[in-house]
């Protein structure tokens, strides 16, 4: 149905093809710089042992979900080998993606260690950068080439109708593995951070990264699990998902319409666009002087900034002159909207967790009067932080609802904003690089430590590492917004799948479906919060075991090194088994509601959606105050280091950890996961 | 319009006055109780000295603010005397049934002190108990009253077709009041309780209340102006609001049925049927062996199983075979169901907020890892207590929905949620009690320290002290889901009254309505969390000024009392200057959007309503979780006082007084306040 030798879709496997490239090109920059000496080799070996095995604990469980959802989706669909096939496909490449982004990760901290020894953060932080670069292209790339193959595949080979459908399984497959990499990774993050810190600094009295730590493997895989393949994941399930929703949309919106091949393309065009703006971006940033979070925050600006004419050029292309569609300029403009959604989120959250404004100000201030004042001063501004951040979003969605309706008329509205998300998401590739590039600066300065290394390379991790803080608090931001408009915009397409006229809250059974979707955030929340600390406390007893069973250790015996393996596996498996019971909620919801009342089932994603974006928000910002507050204080301010001040800001900086790693951007997932689950499903809820 | 010879409308009449009888009858009865020494009654007098500051600050920014919404409402609204005449004796009747409230408590504390002392645990506990019947009775009989009164007024007198209208003015009056109650009042109790802790406790190593301490008058002031007005008023505009929105609705569903006038009369019926269970209730409570908390508990439950028969008799006098009416019996449920929301809610609570439940224990076995765990442990339990209360609330409205539905068909689902409302708030002068029993018990236990009594007194007053914790986390829950049912109500009425047919989610316009509402609780939270610190601070560096300028307060010197008075005046400035910006928000918000669209307005208050019950619930019960953690470790768990697992829960009720006396409770008042100025100006947005 589309015309086989029509370019773009072409184009765009080769464009997410030459961002796999990118990432290997990136990826063999960093591989000749020196492993460094044998201790620096043995941790980076230890940390990326460490990875793999949570890794494979996470894709048997993966593997036996995607078997459950294969068998749902064969079940209560209309058989279609296609619609399966799509989802396993979606599930698989993600996870490589994933894996891959965690490999190039662990190759890189030792190395990027090596450098900052012998020539300076300069040094150092180019190797981190270009392995961050290389797992950011990789990722986006990835992206771009699984929706391109998809689209070419179904709509070429297949061609049946409902081949859009099949498509929008893809999603769901990498929403099913970002459900392990966000969840899973989030909770063995904290649980092996709480274990390495509580026992080790606290009960044993050992410096932060100490060799003798147990746990401290498992704390520095936590940081790549975390940062990198569950940032990773989650920001390639919803770039997948906007380049998706459209497709599902116009399929049904413009299916008279002349423009319904072009509308479906867009999508796919505007991918083009942001991974070119971002390539051009990358190879313009150059890191001069000593601020070198301003020139990373620099990239992604000049990325947008690309972004913005190259899209121009997709739009006209596509939708100009053709008949129907009265504005194309508009489209553009929702694309534009999109990308200053992540301009202006990635400003607010600098306001509420950067060091140089208002609020962490205020939030270390109260440490004078105790942990209780930082804890209550921290809540209020991660609060005010998601009114700001929702009424953000809010604005733009209308500004592009409007503009896609002055673009195309009736049903374009709706359009204009998926267009919104994929302009949101199209530089997703910068917004990793940012995410990856923390674990690797803290692994490095890590691996300093544990090697003994006692000299300059020290000041020069440090260095790279406060950098990492500062990308990290923004891409967080970030990764919540994408989630909450590329729900929105799935959303947007599961209404129209099911033919839904209206969602009507004055009908009781769709108003109790928006309560319990606002609720399924806060017993999500309430789990995740739990499970940190159940996760935990299994890693404190592994710990408390080994310094009480290895007779040497804390001495620091030749002959009595730690189990590093034993921690990974317990968090490994802790993380895991605590997944069970949000996972399940969350797969299950949408489709026993769906199979009550589909309008209810709309007003129930709303619900969550609304509620999951104000939550995430909230607790990653809040999370990112107390952070930065306590570096605030480390750095010399009410007292510095050891003083009452400080103790009040590491309570708040311990609530923070958990808020901003894991139960946050949890939510993320659950939101994205429930409604491409709703809308996967869907002929099943109407049929 | 109204039959001039129903007894319905009298007899409410006589029942609230009934109510005002037993209210002065239980004061009269504590009137003869010896008021102790001299000592005693020199502290009883500063309490109630400083409490009538507060009212009276509060009492002239109340007038500012009511003489700009009766402005509003002469201007914006058809020109009709009644109308801000309604709103103007809402306001001030229930100010004055406030003041009665806080002048019956604040008599009571010092005459409890000196029995406890005299007769023991037992007799402190009658005194206590009778006082707090006496501001229940005044409470609700003054709503029945204030209801009744002009029903029958409106009317009778007036009775053009817009008396509904007009009645519902008098619950934005009893809003008005509230706002200052709730918000103003939760600023000062927690402004002088950090005050008098940190400066007095913790600067100046000065034991908890010791007369020294220049904040102590002010601390138990705000303990009255917050269980006691702040409870009472929010409680007294739920009713009002229970009563009056039933009647605006069925004015306009039901206006061509022959069962119009009785629906309209039925609310009145189960007001009566609510004072008389009461007060056969507080007859039937005897308090005898120790368990007092289960006696005062049981009273609510022999309240609540009593209505439900009397409410059946008031159904069938005013519906049963009238022409229409299918199932009257359906009605009776409604009722039921809100007396069983209230039940339900009641024990939800009790699970996360009393130690003998699972929560509390593992919050404060939380203790042993530090604060950040026992922070992360409350909001856990406090976020999943949030979900399964608004699941109780959901699954009693959709029941009474179909219960009212089943007695009435089409228009009678929406009736019969509205009477779940008046049957949950039906015994609320029971829930009045509870809350009002807590500062009096306070105040007496404080009192018998600071006069210096140490003998078996000390003892008897920490048992009634302990009481009033558990029935106070009882009423708090209760008035957040008496403020949501009756919000839902007040919104079910407004859909009417502006002629919605939807509040459909796919209209943009709606949607963003819908996201603004849900901002605004945020918001709303961020700003009272805040204005409590600030407040705070004016109030450390008074209490600092004192210990600073008044030589040998320290030494407690005779010539050298502290300024008691200084401190109740800067709160009360304090808070009241901290409302303007919350207040004028809550105000301004509705009026804003309805201007804009009417649709989008009630997207806007149902999002608020969801969102405000949920952030309420979860900061109530945290703050109460934390709360009975402290007690529990105090009662010698983990370590007991002086531990570090104490230190760690000293941090969590840090945090949870806020949350659960100010910030919490604040939001019952912004969504009713909010709804009901949506009511009462919905002539001007669809006029």
């Amino acid at each position: 149905m589309i015309d086989p030798v029509h370019p773009l879709p072409l184009l765009a496997l080769a464009v997410g093809f030459l961002g796999l490239v990118a990432a290997l090109a990136f990826h063999r920059m960093v591989q000749p710089a020196s492993p460094g000496g044998a201790r620096i080799q043995e941790f980076a070996a230890e940390i990326g042992h460490g990875a793999m095995t949570f890794l494979r604990g996470q894709y048997t469980w993966l593997a036996v979900l995607a078997a459950v959802i294969a068998g749902l989706i064969t079940l209560l669909l209309p058989w279609e080998p296609w619609t399966p096939a799509a989802y396993l496909f979606g599930v698989v490449v993600t996870a490589v993606a994933s894996h891959a982004g965690v490999r190039i990760a662990t190759g890189a901290n030792g190395r990027t260690a090596e450098a900052a020894r012998v020539g300076g953060a300069q040094a150092g932080l180019r190797i981190a950068f270009r392995a961050a670069a290389s797992v950011g292209f990789a990722v986006s790339g990835c992206g771009l080439l699984v929706v391109a193959i998809a689209f070419i595949v179904l709509s070429q080979l297949w061609g049946a109708e409902a081949w859009p459908h099949a498509l929008v399984a893809v999603c769901l497959g990498a929403s099913t593995t970002s459900l392990f990499a966000r969840v899973g990774g989030g909770i063995f993050t904290k649980a092996a951070d709480v274990g390495a810190d509580l026992v080790g600094k606290v009960e044993e009295g050992l410096p932060e990264d100490d060799p003798r730590n147990p746990a401290v493997i498992a704390d520095h895989v936590g940081d790549n699990v975390g940062a990198v393949a569950a940032v990773g994941t989650d920001l390639l399930e919803s770039y997948i998902g906007s380049l998706v929703a459209p497709v599902a949309l116009a399929a049904i919106v413009f299916a008279s319409r002349s423009y319904l091949i072009p509308a479906m393309m867009l999508p796919l065009g505007v991918g083009i666009a942001g991974i070119v703006s971002a390539l051009a971006a990358t190879s313009l940033v150059r890191f001069r002087g000593d601020n070198f979070v301003a020139a990373l925050r620099r990239g992604s600006l000049v990325a947008t900034v690309i972004a913005a004419p190259a899209t121009f050029g997709v739009v006209w292309w596509l939708m100009a002159g053709i008949d129907g569609v009265a504005n194309p300029v508009g489209l553009w403009l929702a694309v534009v909207v999109g990308l200053t959604i992540g301009l202006a989120v990635g400003q607010i959250t600098a306001w509420f967790t950067s060091d140089n404004y208002r609020a962490v100000k205020e939030v270390a201030r109260q440490s004078q009067t105790g942990a209780a004042t930082v804890i209550i001063s921290g809540m209020a501004e991660g609060i005010r932080s998601a009114a700001y951040s929702v009424l953000a979003v809010a604005t733009g969605v209308l500004l592009a609802f409007v503009a896609g309706d002055w673009a195309l008329g009736s049903g374009g509205g709706i359009y204009g904003v998926t267009l919104a998300a994929i302009g949101l998401l199209s530089t997703l590739g910068m917004t990793v690089a940012l995410s990856a590039y923390a674990p690797i600066a803290d692994n490095a300065a890590g691996i300093v430590e544990m090697a003994g290394i006692h000299d300059e390379a020290h000041h020069a991790t440090d260095i790279l590492d406060a950098v990492g803080n500062a990308t990290g608090a923004v891409a967080r931001g970030f990764t919540i917004v994408s989630a909450a408009v590329t729900t929105l915009a799935v959303l947007a397409a599961f209404t129209r799948v099911v033919g839904l006229n209206s969602i009507d809250l004055t009908s009781p059974v769709t108003a109790v479906g928006l309560i319990l979707g606002t609720i399924v955030p806060f017993l999500f929340t309430s789990l995740t919060l739990n499970a940190v600390g159940r996760a935990a406390s299994r890693m404190i007893d592994e710990v408390r075991r080994q310094f009480r069973e290895i007779p040497g250790l804390r001495a620091g015996a030749e002959t009595a090194p730690p189990d590093y393996g034993a921690c990974v596996q317990i968090a490994t498996a802790g993380s895991l088994r605590e997944m069970v019971l949000p996972g399940t909620l969350a797969v299950a919801a949408p489709l026993v509601i769906g199979f009550i009342d589909v309008e209810a089932l709309a007003g129930f994603l709303a619900g969550s959606m609304i509620c999951g974006f104000l939550l995430a928000t909230f607790m990653v910002n809040a999370g990112g105050a107390w952070d930065s507050a306590k570096r605030l204080i480390e750095a010399g301010a009410f007292g510095g280091r050891g003083s009452q001040a400080h103790e009040a800001v590491v309570v708040g900086d311990g609530v923070g950890d958990s808020f901003k790693d894991t139960s946050g951007p949890a939510l993320n997932v659950l939101v994205k996961l429930m409604t491409i689950v709703a809308l996967v499903f869907s002929p099943a809820f109407v049929g």
